[in-house]
């Protein structure tokens, strides 16, 4: 932790919360070290049975008045956004969570790339005085650890293809492209942009299904651009990551330990072990 | 013409037509020059009426023997493989010409990526006696030239964009990937892999649709990767190429001028003036 982190304000903290349970699982962890949580639950990303039971603001994400009306008076100055990660397609996520329509100003920087759509948002945010903050700054738990999640390891093969891959991701990260590549028998087979990964490995299954992509096997190779801003917009696996990866036909999955959100842990665990796929959390680049 | 090309032996050319018509191009090129050639249309590939009029000798790619015993008494020493550049979808195109099945030496090689297949595939016909050639060697004429293909030229915004893919070409040429690479809004949105340029483009169609792509306009770009054997696999563009890039919502496309092929030349330029599209050979890097 650093010490920007170890000096943050302890009021309550406001989740905006998208789809999955990430955010209950986000808001669970904070909890447990004793921090106050106000749930805001975003209209048709987040389910209101996931919400039942706590107590919650429903926002649209272009209310930010209700957030600040609500979280203000309770000393709330720090904002996390933070959800969507385990949707079944990740096509159309941002513009739902991130409210173009709402935030016209938005919509110019959008044209200029995710980290730049990022930062503004961020920018908007603060000059309301509050501080935006990743949702792994506040739940490390969250997380991917080193080594594997699950019972499988890659093989020697493995790790040629996921070098080839890490390779390939450090060298594009300049351009602000995808965060993630498929190699297969050594060779890049496919490199996300703005179709997302999960598009990405759809693409992988049906050119294998064509004959197009012959080498057996291969990995998902995901890692951070090195111009990220971490706070909203870590690589995130989930359950649906280890589905898309196995219909596509892969032995397995590389994120970065420390650096790439893992929704729903327990179920990725179990899937990845079901279909026969390692996940691993490699080291990243030394900083 | 290098050193190399001015001493090439004059006997008859043989030319193994794949689809589309850029092998009778080619054939009319290297004629036009007063040079021989054998025609060895590929069964499944070209079309028999595109022949008809000419003398050639059928061939299924694995049937090396066949070409051999007809080209070597009449002192051919030469080979190029070219065509299938126009078919509707690039997918399953080199598979097919390249008969993976009957090359069994190849199909390893083919896990290592197009590079090293094609390497074996010279190294297998030059074991045979013969030299493998690029078919813009015998005939330049083929190659993109410098400037507008057409009536319209990139726009300031369309250079921008045109910059950047350029420049993500080069950095990724290194790790044997696409040779294509779209941008919009100075953002690369899709990047070509396995799945061929057409693939690629309808991708972006898709995305744009959805709304998953918000930039207006883009630019398609094309640059053969820097260790690529350009005897055989020099990146080509085509009418096809240019519809494509019309569904996906592109202003232009942009190739390296010298070091393109262009599929059927008349038709592309009528295809880019008719749908609005400039097609732009841009001076390559210095060598």
């Amino acid at each position: 932790m650093s010490a920007d982190e170890a000096t943050v304000a302890e009021g309550p903290l406001a989740l905006v919360c998208g789809g999955g349970s990430l955010p209950l699982a986000v808001a669970d962890h904070v909890l447990a070290r004793g921090r106050r949580v106000l749930l805001f639950p975003v209209r048709g990303a987040a389910k209101p049975e996931d919400y039942a039971g706590r107590e919650h603001t429903w926002v649209h994400l272009g209310q930010f008045g209700t957030l600040a009306r609500v979280a203000r008076p309770l000393g709330c100055t720090e904002i996390v956004l933070i959800g969507g990660l385990t949707r079944p397609s990740l096509w159309g996520l941002r513009p739902d969570l991130l409210t173009l329509k709402i935030l016209p100003r938005i919509a110019k920087a959008f044209l200029g790339g995710d980290n730049h759509l990022l930062s503004n948002i961020a920018k908007l945010v603060e000059e309301q005085g509050f501080r935006l903050r990743g949702a792994h700054e506040v739940a490390p738990e969250i997380l991917a650890p080193h080594g594997s999640l699950g019972r499988l390891v890659p093989d020697a093969e493995d790790l040629a293809n996921v070098g080839l891959g890490l390779d390939y991701l450090a060298s594009a990260g300049r351009f602000d492209i995808g965060q993630a590549a498929v190699v297969a028998g050594r060779h890049i087979v496919a490199v996300e942009a703005a179709e997302g990964t999960d598009g990405m490995l759809a693409r992988v299954a049906t050119l294998r299904a064509t004959g197009r992509i012959r080498a057996p096997r291969g990995v998902l190779v995901k890692a951070p651009k090195p111009q990220q801003d971490r706070r909203f917009d870590l690589p995130s696996i989930g359950p649906t990551t280890v589905a898309a990866a196995a219909k596509a036909g892969l032995s397995g999955i590389v994120v970065i330990a420390g650096e790439t959100v893992v929704a729903e842990p327990d179920a990725l665990r179990e899937a990845a072990d079901r279909a026969g796929l390692f996940v691993f959390g490699a080291s990243g680049p030394a900083a």
